[in-house]
């Protein structure tokens, strides 16, 4: 079965905000064997949404729809949802009653409005009540196609999907099952895996797809299929990957949605029971940010410093002067100083120092834009590294912490 | 004039990756007043790829196709535009030439090979060539509809666009002007804010469309019109804008595109020539990291500590192990004694210290998942606040990261 996405909004197609939305939906169906066909972004005009209902309608089984529910006069999902099938708004009482309960939660004294917009909803609707706020989603069908309404917060939306919505669409539809598996590499471009990996890919059969997708200094390499048998189809992707597994063994870090190259390193760490710092000069937060941003971080990760004046390496991280004066703060022997001495401070067993040129100007240091030194602190001993990551800050800061993974992955991986 | 964005990969549509080019390109055409009519996403298919081409035909003058262009199997653009324009593909020794230039540049020694994929392209189009990456860029026209295809690389998508693709729409096409202005409020809601500036939106006359942008803890009031007298347009929007700002003074902080609040503050304490650095506990590096994301941050900013292990709130902050004990971790008392050592530490003017519990689970504190602790320290003493923030991870962190910024801008406007 098909199903198209449909996100309502001028913010989006006027670049004010990226549509996170429809790759969290669209990820979420496929879980369920349902395949996205298409996604469109249409404007807050009622002509352009019906449209695109119109268009939907000819290839979809389904249609989720976000956005233009909220309470303010730019939102005309559901006025439109009623020409589209042929309805008119009533009042709910439900919607009422919940929006008192969220008021009453978060001690929001104060009464509803007489009109209360938020409680309007297309007489033909199925409710699918928002327990996170206040615009209900709305589950109707015209010709056999479902048309599902979500709000465009991406919170309340995700609540709906998983609690409302899902759950409806595995009763109401029967679906195939999907299957993708990802293998995370590092450290090798496009073209040279696809060379690696030819004969293999030749022998690849026509219903499994093999998709590259590069960023900077990872390349992820995706099989794809559909079956209604769940094992063979299973089973035949799994032998594939495990070949590809194989002759990429150099550069490959393991499966995604199974894993992240954090994951794997909050793993072995946890595993030896060994703990991490950091010191992160250029890249400024980025690193721990990214590590903190799961939860479970704390089992192995104790704290980090960011010495972003120069001078801060040697009050607070001890990095001598003269060593800074000898060879530069962007240096190896500084970024392996900073990593021996945040290792002393924080008490672990490895830390991470980065110090180096994001850009675009030079900032305190002799440097090129785009120097990067990175160093890791084990208990063995020290390892570090000089690139130049170019002259795009965004690039370098990116750059800069895919191999400080790939490093840092690769030294834990050693013992 | 209107234009439709096309983006191509399956990696979309199953949610592998959000797309973000497509804001970019929006925002970009915007600026110089193309109308984005449609945003669609199609499969790695041909039939879908030639369906979603005629579609976009039938209502836009512009189509900004972009992806596909690899030099690996999935990658199927170049051969649907010679379908889609009757054409087949030809070598191009510019293309060749070009990719010599930049194996050359990044000191990649290797021969291309005999039929190089990437220099083939349709004979009829105009290349764009790429400066950033081995897949040149197309320029194509039937029945006076243009269509460019753009790498999905962003880096390269971006360089394309600004250098080939924007300069030729100026010239090709007579483009109205287009303006938004959107106006950055912090602390309220939607629905206070709309009752706040009925009024006001009652009198905008038709063709100034508003839009309310809510996310966590902030929404965005956004002004849109378009013209071909551009000095009657801005005058307009301007003075409207102005209008709102005077309502909203409380609440308000500026323009967005204009300034952010970060750049506000940073403003603020470039002026007043004082320094900031950061003890974030729970927050894990998120604060710091959108400090240092943009250029120029060393100016201010001096420098970060990450106490995430409880010990080196003591340890490294000397926050006194007695306070922690009497008033638990995630305390008024912990966060200011945190925010105060914090400036000694680093010898700044001001510092902001958070501490709280992130979730999902309650860690090594004995408070309630979502419990956040805010303090700010100034030459003139330490202001604080407790606040509980739910139970989702990453709405936590980020309510918390914009009441800190909204604390803050607030403290440093005082004197």
């Amino acid at each position: 079965m098909l199903a198209e996405i449909i996100t309502i909004g001028d913010e989006i197609l006027i670049g004010q905000i990226i549509d996170t939305n429809s790759a969290y939906i669209s990820k979420e169906l496929n879980r369920i064997g349902v395949k996205v066909y298409q996604i469109t972004s249409v404007q807050d005009d009622q002509h352009h949404i019906l449209q695109a209902f119109e268009d939907a309608k000819k290839h979809a089984d389904l249609v989720i729809v976000t956005g233009g529910l909220g309470p303010t006069k730019d939102d005309i999902t559901k006025q439109t949802f009623c020409d589209f099938f042929n309805d008119t708004l009533i009042e709910d009482q439900s919607v009422i009653e919940n929006v008192k309960q969220l008021f009453k939660k978060h001690q929001l004294n104060k009464p509803l409005p007489a009109n209360f917009q938020q409680a309007m909803v297309p007489s033909k609707a199925t409710i699918l009540m928002n327990l996170y706020g206040t615009a209900p989603g709305m589950w109707m069908e015209r010709d056999d196609v479902v048309f599902v309404s979500l709000p465009g917060v991406p919170y309340e939306m995700k609540h709906l999907l998983q609690d409302e919505v899902l759950p409806r669409i595995i009763m109401r539809f029967n679906r195939p099952h999907i299957y993708h598996k990802t293998l995370l590499t590092y450290g090798l471009g496009e073209s040279a895996i696809a060379e690696r990996i030819a004969d293999w890919e030749n022998g690849l059969p026509e219903n499994i797809k093999l998709a590259y997708l590069p960023s900077l200094g990872k390349v992820r390499l995706r099989l794809s299929s559909s079956s209604n048998d769940e094992s063979v189809l299973m089973e035949s992707i799994d032998s594939r990957m495990e070949v590809l597994s194989e002759i990429l063994s150099d550069i490959a870090i393991g499966y995604e949605d199974e894993t992240s190259i954090i994951d794997r390193i909050a793993h072995i760490l946890n595993q030896k029971k060994q703990t991490l710092s950091l010191a992160e000069s250029c890249t400024g937060g980025a690193i721990v940010q990214q590590i903190t941003a799961e939860a479970g971080a704390s089992s192995f990760f104790i704290g980090s410093i960011i010495p972003y004046k120069t001078e801060l390496k040697t009050k607070i991280l001890g990095v001598p002067a003269s060593l800074i004066e000898e060879f530069s703060v962007v240096s190896i022997q500084v970024a392996e100083s900073m990593a021996i001495n945040c290792c002393k401070l924080f008490s672990t067993d490895y830390a991470i120092a980065t110090t180096g040129i994001a850009g675009p100007t030079k900032g305190d240091g002799v440097d090129e834009v785009g120097t990067v030194c990175i160093a890791i602190a084990s208990p063995t001993g020290v390892v570090s590294e000089k690139f130049n990551f170019g002259n795009d800050r965004y690039r370098v800061i990116e750059k800069t912490i895919n191999k400080v993974f790939e490093m840092f992955l690769k030294e834990i991986s050693k013992n």
